[in-house]
């Protein structure tokens, strides 16, 4: 049999910068349409060049890849020549292989927004369609509010996609621009659409997210015959977002009936690293990775309950729907109070601990994790805590180093006219009999004070002595704090997520009335979880 | 034309207790189920009675609900009969109206996973069933695994089904497990079972999202004749999440054929208090509300294009699939604001202060808060600073006190074979050329250290010279914390709630990178108020 080709075009770079709060600098978009290129989508769209000062400086730098670059713009103004359109002309002027234009197909919108007819209408797809191609590039033409314009007027809006088709555009895409349209209707429109005339080879689809179905509206196209799909990664993008690719991407290639029936430009090998590219995106924009998302989630082959976890050790299948390696993610089986033995033994197992199903220790150890969930602790986003909980308990845990004391110091004044904080914090570590005090502030690179918390991780990680070595590429990357209750009183939780050199994140938490001691703690269990995995030797 | 009824069954207080980092308290769960009965679902599922004391505590104290209340558990074990299965017994227990067992219905999973005969399975589904039927509660099944199931032998997995249905259950529920089918999928083996013979009106659907189709597979399934749907408040749940129900009801009431074709227990005013609801289980869960989740986020109708927003003037619905207040949610444009200054006028006349419809101190006003609100400052719940901060661009804000200076100090130290912590709060305020001094520790009633916000709590409030009656019936109720996006940095946002002797209560905002600092803004906040609110007169 063989597979038709599906074409995958990212925007994240043009749409995904419309998500509130997202502006990416020229560099980031460089290192984004790198990791894109790397993944193996066909096309890249960068930006608007003209419209945006960072998308020109952009196009102006892109990087060489393999992927189209394709440049985004919109269909010439009204009463002027395309060639004589400076805002299209700023499209062009990026230099890129393809240009993608937007244009109206909602007729109410033509004559209203707009104000031209639906003749002039035709005329600026169709002109702008062929001047693109009169200059030697790709054209790509977005057709905006596809499905309302299909379903408002359906002579029109099957006009403009014939004119950008008559002009040479390779593609039409279809945009439900509003996001309102639900997959079964985007389906049924594109079947209608090929069925006017439009071949599947040269129809796209752009969805957004607005009623949670961008992904199952962009597969109902595709299963109906478009072969170009548009989104974005970690599904950014305007309102709600676009088209999620970091789901779609394994969804098409690891799923029936797409896996079988198409092809696309990426390799099993760019489909483990899948998991990375998406992290890679949430550390540039200094997001907090969605736990939940499909596929490449921390959460997404997580297996909370005690019957799934005694479940997965029997049969993975049967609660994974496909193996997490595939997209470079990872199982785990977190703990919590309503985990069983099953639960527990895993998760020993996955931390190299070996016991055997009877053996009473695990009892124990399930008592101890629930006697501290009851003072506040929380193990299941915690792993490396619970880890150091149950090696404690076994006699599998070192001493590594004692903390003596501690003093950290917030201080406000005003210094002139400003007001300014200031942390410190002294910590003073014993091993083996040799004390030493470390003092550091709480300044972040820009000068500016980051909280006691911040100085009192840089005071223990300053003199650990023998350890030194195995703590210099450990770095705090998150930090959560929750008042939750603790017997009978409120107490501060603190989640503590820190990462090494060696690409190793891993999740520690602390709890006390006390806030920058509830941190302490994270930071402690953090410290001595690394020492552990390290294989640092005890002295003393 | 008559609407079919279509039944709406809430699992977040059971299934979205299996989401990583989730485990409500039993008045949590409480004031979920009641806001979830306020909705209009159907059934609200609230836990596994016996698996979990925090379940069996809630159920009983359990509110009234109209709400038909359901208790989860699984099919008898074999080897015994139904009515001597302990764990079955603990469920039905807990007393509820309604009762929904689940039961594997994938063959290889019951000889593999189980180790137990077809015949044996069949048997515990029907006889658990009719053992609740018998005690005359409402039985539900929850068909485990039943689309994989039903690809891997569809004789067992109807038979189950069938097995269930004989003996008297209420609703057969096709559960896709592992989240793995496709919308198409679900649907096409919804109808293939609705012709095996289980009529729609007794079938119910309960998707997973690890492919981002969850909310899609739910409507594929109620497309295809299904009459339950199951799902969660946010989409919580175990891996990626159960089905979105904040994102199905809206689509489900409010779009086409749907809308049309079927009614719920759920009334447009309602419907118009979702937003506030999945808002309300972010505070419960201390999660910051994901700004792009359909339909209910802050981002949802939020127009950052420049294109869009003039658009939008003209006509909403080309970027707005529904009109935003149908949910309880608000438009957002980054800059002319209308609907914001109506919001702005109607929250001033709530603190006393009237100000005209046309007062350009609106305009200033709204940016402010908006350029607060980006540095990370929430205003929404924290009404007091809200008027603090209109009143000073208004000139309304008297200067009672300056803190010229504070030092914070937590230490920590070994006390013989103990560890101790104590905060101590220095603070120096002037008031009219004269200066105090002011320490205090942060020791509970009980002798235990409170944390460095308490000292610094206590501090504040133990010299305010002239002040000092009015704030002597203060005191400091509750305390949030969340770290949060202040620019392209993670800050501290503090939220604090205040008391005082005339019962009122009122609550207050500080961000900063330094938790301490944040937390001194706020308090500071909440003095201020009560100044003003106390009618203090300002010396100096």
């Amino acid at each position: 049999m063989i597979r038709e080709r599906l074409f995958i075009y990212d925007t994240t770079l043009r749409d995904g910068q419309q998500t509130q709060g997202v502006q990416f600098s020229v560099s980031e978009k460089v290192q984004i349409a790198r990791a894109l290129d790397a993944l193996g989508v066909d096309y890249i769209e960068g930006g608007w060049p003209g419209a945006n000062p960072t998308d020109s400086d952009f196009f102006a730098q892109a990087p060489q890849t393999r992927a189209t670059f394709t440049a985004f713009g919109m269909t010439k103004r009204a009463g002027r020549s395309a060639a004589n359109d400076d805002v299209l002309a700023a499209v062009i002027n990026a230099g890129t292989p393809a240009v993608c234009i937007v244009g109206k197909t909602h007729l109410g919108q033509v004559e209203g927004a707009l104000g031209i007819s639906a003749a002039d209408n035709l005329d600026a797809i169709g002109s702008s369609i062929a001047h693109i191609r009169g200059l030697g590039r790709e054209a790509l033409f977005d057709a905006e509010h596809f499905f309302d314009g299909w379903k408002h007027d359906r002579a029109h809006a099957l006009a403009c996609l014939m004119a950008a088709r008559e002009a040479g555009a390779a593609w039409i895409v279809l945009c439900d621009t509003n996001g309102g349209t639900l997959p079964d209707e985007i389906g049924r429109i594109t079947a209608e659409v090929i069925a006017a005339g439009i071949p599947g080879r040269q129809l796209g689809i752009h969805c957004h997210d607005d009623t949670g179905n961008a992904v199952a509206g962009s597969l109902a196209a595709i299963a109906a015959g478009a072969r170009q799909v548009q989104g974005t990664l970690n599904g950014l993008g305007e309102r709600c977002g676009n088209a999620n690719l970091t789901a779609l991407i394994p969804t098409l290639l690891l799923k029936p009936p797409f896996a079988e029936t198409l092809e696309t430009g990426i390799t099993p090998e760019a489909l483990a690293g899948l998991t990375r590219v998406s992290r890679m995106l949430d550390d540039i924009l200094n997001r907090v990775p969605l736990r939940s998302a499909p596929y490449v989630g921390a959460s997404a082959f997580a297996h909370k309950a005690g019957l799934h976890a005694s479940a997965i050790l029997k049969d993975p299948s049967s609660y994974e729907h496909i193996p997490p390696e595939t997209v470079g993610n990872t199982r785990l089986i977190p703990m919590s109070n309503q985990a069983g033995q099953s639960n527990l033994r895993a998760r020993l197992a996955a931390a190299g601990i070996a016991i055997a199903r009877d053996d009473p220790r695990l009892a124990r150890i399930l008592d101890t994790i629930k006697t501290r969930e009851d003072q506040g602790y929380a193990y299941d986003g915690a792993q490396a805590s619970f880890e150091l909980v149950a090696r404690a308990e076994l006699g599998l845990l070192p001493r590594f180093f004692d903390v003596t004391r501690y003093r950290v110091t917030v201080e406000r004044r005003r210094v002139g006219a400003e007001i300014k904080t200031l942390s410190e914090a002294v910590v003073v570590v014993q091993i083996d009999g040799h004390r030493s005090l470390s003092v550091s502030e709480s300044l972040g690179e820009d000068g500016t004070d980051r909280g006691p918390v911040n100085a009192l991780s840089k005071a223990l990680g300053k003199d650990l002595g023998p350890y030194q070595s195995c703590i210099d590429d450990m770095k705090l990357v998150d930090f959560r704090v929750r008042i939750t209750q603790g017997g009978t009183d409120a107490v501060t939780r603190v989640i503590i997520d820190s990462e090494d050199g060696q690409g190793r994140r891993w999740s520690t938490v602390g709890v006390s009335p006390n806030i920058v001691d509830a941190s302490f703690e994270a930071l402690l269990d953090a410290v001595n979880w690394k020492l552990l995995r390290d294989g640092a030797t005890p002295v003393g």
